[in-house]
């Protein structure tokens, strides 16, 4: 089977362009194999780290840690920052995918919930014994994104809070204030575009208080995975398992080549390239952006609600080499979805517009 | 840096030959961008678990589950299995972390433990309210090997215990009795030659219904990773989270390398390899095995008694392109572990000892 030409799924998606060569070198360089307790290895996580300070403005006080999955690190913030109380915004299969697994974690999870493709209109009154807000900040299934001012607010209203951001298939694009955030996280086969496997966790020193609270009340905040165990390990540029080597020498490679390109150039041809699909759908007789408010429309996972004609167009994008993202869940034969991810170029939009406006 | 030409780590350890191929063809075909929610994915997911079958024999009604990592499977385990009371073989720095995990998830584990290069002389008598029963099958920091008949005397005294076996370091060279154990798991950076960042964990049906009684009765067993979550998935080859799709592609053509090749053959040169190494170590006048009891000696991980000896033979070996691997945490200085894995070849071994003779 020939893989297609442009993979446009919101993740896993397109790689980076630069992946495979840097998977090469990683095998000349025995990176596969190398020991997650040698020195090298503790050099490839620190520039990890610096690099991804230096890419999206994270300041001192945050540490980075890594874990198979993002989904794996939504339970990771309940565990380890919620004893009772967590606040979600829900609007879409993966948020409300996090306010469950506060319910399956046995704790006592409130959220403010609207419907699929809305935005939260208003800042919600948060309960005052509210230990953590999450929000995640782009919803894939959907494509609908809280805009950053939103979250100022949010965090305006509530400053002792914990505020957990998870910017799976938004990051690097937002530009985020992390100093009003505690907790941000994402994983790699989304916007950096590398193979699935490994989460990326970011939390400040609020963070690792809570969590050591936590365990001197003698409630369970995992094992292995705790915060405290992560941080013990970061701050020699250690895991505390043998962890996914490989994504991690990589990541460290893309995040540099990101950085070398510019996090202001990728921000910019994002927004461009948004706006040529928006642009198209808008205008459309028969098709139409899934999220109607502008400010909530998604840059990174853009939803077109294509109706009936849905197959026709995946049919004619697939002979093109283009593989278009279905619709999620219950919307799989009645919407698209387009990652706008980096390693999606200007030419690339253009094309997909091109054969998009000849249809 | 060159890469060592050969790896004796104990993990992670030397790749499997053909990863490297199956890698280069991975990207060819699209494997590291695939959707997890796709048909392909599927096929991908059942060869795995049919190889895993075949190669290692393992019977109908046992499931096949995928982790971030095996140190994840120990937490899953408890997680679980255990409502209160799981009781652990302790004879090393991993068998005791699987202990400490029980402590970290607020059960109450017990213990039998002997010291560092032991094995266990009796079947120890277990309380009859134990859920569980824990067996680091091969200790990775030691080289210390729990015999089978050991395992199987274990089961027979304690027929409706759980028995989880980890075999992190040791599958697939030892020809488990799946029929009399509950839960097996390993990692892939170990006998397997993958590069890390994955898990691999079997249950049988007594691991869904315990788990499933603890969440009837309103014990939380996890959230994305809880056994029902996992088996929901798992019988349609799906997985609850994104996880490391090009890994389980490579383990899936690794695994049916190794079939090819023969599971007898493996374990046959196994045998020869370990006995070339442990006969040099026998009859050496300032060097020993780690390990006293010829029944307790594991066959894939060997640790030597170096002693003052131990910084020379690793400078000399390295500048053999040999990369040993040091003696575990205390036992840095003073010892050397190396890996019998499937891709260390005969030749390799021949080599080895060839230098190891000559110092």
């Amino acid at each position: 089977m020939m893989k297609p030409v442009i993979n446009f799924t919101p993740g896993p998606s397109q790689l980076y362009f630069t992946v495979e060569d840097h998977m090469k070198v990683a095998f000349r360089e025995g990176i596969p194999s190398l020991s997650h307790r040698s020195k090298k290895f503790g050099v490839i996580y620190q520039e990890t780290v610096e690099g991804l300070r230096e890419l999206l403005g994270i300041p001192e006080g945050y540490h980075v840690y890594f874990t198979g999955s993002a989904t794996e690190i939504w339970e990771r913030v309940i565990q380890n920052l919620v004893g009772q109380n967590s606040f979600h915004l829900v609007n879409g299969s993966f948020s409300k995918r996090f306010y469950e697994i506060a319910q399956q974690l046995k704790k006592n999870p409130n959220k403010y919930e609207v419907g699929a493709g809305l935005g939260f209109d208003t800042v919600p009154t948060i309960l005052p014994d509210t230990e953590l807000i999450a929000v995640t900040q782009n919803e894939t299934s959907t494509g609908v994104s809280v805009p950053l001012p939103f979250i100022a607010a949010l965090r305006k209203a509530n400053p002792s809070v914990l505020l957990a951001v998870d910017a799976v298939s938004s990051l690097p694009y937002p530009d985020f204030d992390y100093s009003i955030l505690d907790s941000v996280f994402f994983s790699v086969q989304k916007g950096f575009g590398l193979p699935a496997g490994l989460g990326v966790w970011m939390v400040n020193d609020r963070c690792i208080a809570k969590a050591e609270e936590l365990l001197s009340r003698g409630i369970s905040i995992g094992s292995y995975h705790s915060i405290p165990g992560l941080q013990t390990n970061a701050v020699n540029y250690q895991t505390p398992e043998t962890p996914n080597v490989l994504g991690i020498y990589v990541l460290s490679k893309v995040v540099a080549d990101m950085a070398r390109k510019g996090i202001k150039t990728i921000r910019h041809e994002t927004d461009y390239k948004a706006e040529l699909l928006y642009q198209l759908l808008e205008k459309h007789a028969d098709w139409k952006p899934f999220v109607d408010n502008k400010s909530n429309q998604s840059k990174t996972v853009i939803v077109a609600e294509t109706g009936v004609h849905t197959e026709r167009i995946t049919k004619i994008l697939l002979e093109k080499g283009i593989q278009p993202g279905d619709g999620y869940g219950a919307s799989k034969k009645s919407q698209l979805r387009f990652a706008n991810f980096p390693t999606h170029s200007k030419e690339h939009f253009e094309l997909l517009v091109d054969i998009l406006e000849s249809i």
